[in-house]
């Protein structure tokens, strides 16, 4: 049952159930801790013409009855505001920069290291139009070719794994990055781990990663919401961990 | 004047003025924050006997009263608690786990970034014991030699310069990593800044970084406490910005 004013338009693959954006992960999980349920729309990156009636060009975009507002963290402004009696996304508002400060963080270091894993996995699961779009922005934006970019796998993984030390550490201490209860600044980390189960038969972290049994109780969350999500048919590929 | 119950042992140089810890540095600025005056002590790496009294073999150690407490975020979490109607450090209790983050991204992230930068002039400031001490746990830590570890200068600084990018992100939107105005978040940074101010002659930021702006903005704060701070004696370089 979705509340009739909320519908958001998510990146989807070939796949139409295939959801696996990340930005798409931190609003849903926002959704979700705020107790709402929306009409979620698949979207292709190359259909631009259906959200141009938002004045944007990329998902997620939010339709909260007549207003819509892409951009996942404009859209966890919106949803804070607007839903004020449901519980806090940041916390008190001196938390909010912070957050903001998480989310930084996350675009501009972890997501590139990210992606330098993923793209090729993405490629594989957009239908015919994306996969022309994605290979030629992606491979400007990277400025080498897919194939190219993720074949040091090794290294792109080190280097991830390196890049996610501040959260290894912050949880050493606490179960969640914003304490003992998860809020948005989690989300933001956690919406990169869904793009990467999504798309990927690769497990990222190493099996003794003390960010694992954080990932796990944010994939059990919400009536395990995450980890029921539609993941890709996957053929088994040796020397995999089989998650 | 300082507050006769509050001691703060800081990490010196041969010059005894120079006092260039990352660490000592947050400390520095938390106790100015809360308004606060302590006796600074220099300290060397190999005077660990100086400090046996606390159980600690690093520096900083903040004497309050009968209390030694060591660890820059420890001692930041004990002014927080024990000067209650001075201006908080962190904000509301939900900022304080996103402060530790920002603590642990420095830490994990941007210290070992910065330290490829400044290991051989640090050591060129230290008294000779702590020269001997410094080049063999740095050299055991990072597995290279210091002149090896400074060597690829451009590559040491384009990487510092990418870490920064959350913090450079950030301050498009707003004047202080914590929001409005400063808080312990942004002196964890700030911190780094000065450790760079008070041992090396290199400018890190290229001349049009936003986070400049900040960094001056912190320089002149309580009083332009840090830009007062003392600095080596510095050959001019030439090519060298002449900061």
């Amino acid at each position: 049952m979705h509340e009739a004013r909320l519908t958001l338009y998510e990146l989807a693959g070939a796949d139409l159930e295939l959801r696996f954006s990340p930005h798409c992960w931190k609003t849903r999980m926002a959704l979700a801790h705020k107790g709402l349920v929306a009409r979620c729309l698949p979207w292709h990156f190359t259909e631009k013409s259906r959200i141009a009636f938002t004045g944007l060009e990329t998902v997620p975009v939010l339709e909260d009855r007549n207003t819509a507002i892409g951009d996942s963290w404009q859209i966890a402004q919106h949803l804070e505001q607007s839903y004020p009696d449901r519980p806090s996304l940041f916390g008190p508002a001196a938390a909010l920069p912070l957050t903001a400060f998480v989310n930084q963080w996350v675009d501009a270091t972890l997501l590139p290291a990210m992606a330098r894993i993923l793209l090729l996995d993405i490629h594989r699961l957009l239908i015919p139009e994306d996969q022309t779009y994605f290979r030629a922005s992606r491979e400007a934006r990277f400025g080498a070719t897919l194939e190219d970019i993720v074949a040091p796998v090794a290294d792109n993984l080190h280097h991830l794994r390196q890049s996610l030390a501040p959260l290894r550490r912050q949880l050493r201490s606490q179960p969640y990055l914003a304490g003992a209860t998860p809020a948005y600044a989690d989300y933001c980390v956690f919406g990169l781990f869904m793009w990467a189960r999504c798309t990927s038969s690769r497990e990222v972290l190493t099996a003794d990663d003390p960010i694992d049994a954080w990932r796990n109780r944010l994939l059990d969350a919400f009536g395990g919401m995450a980890r029921s999500a539609t993941r890709p048919f996957l053929p088994c590929v040796g020397g995999d961990d089989g998650r």
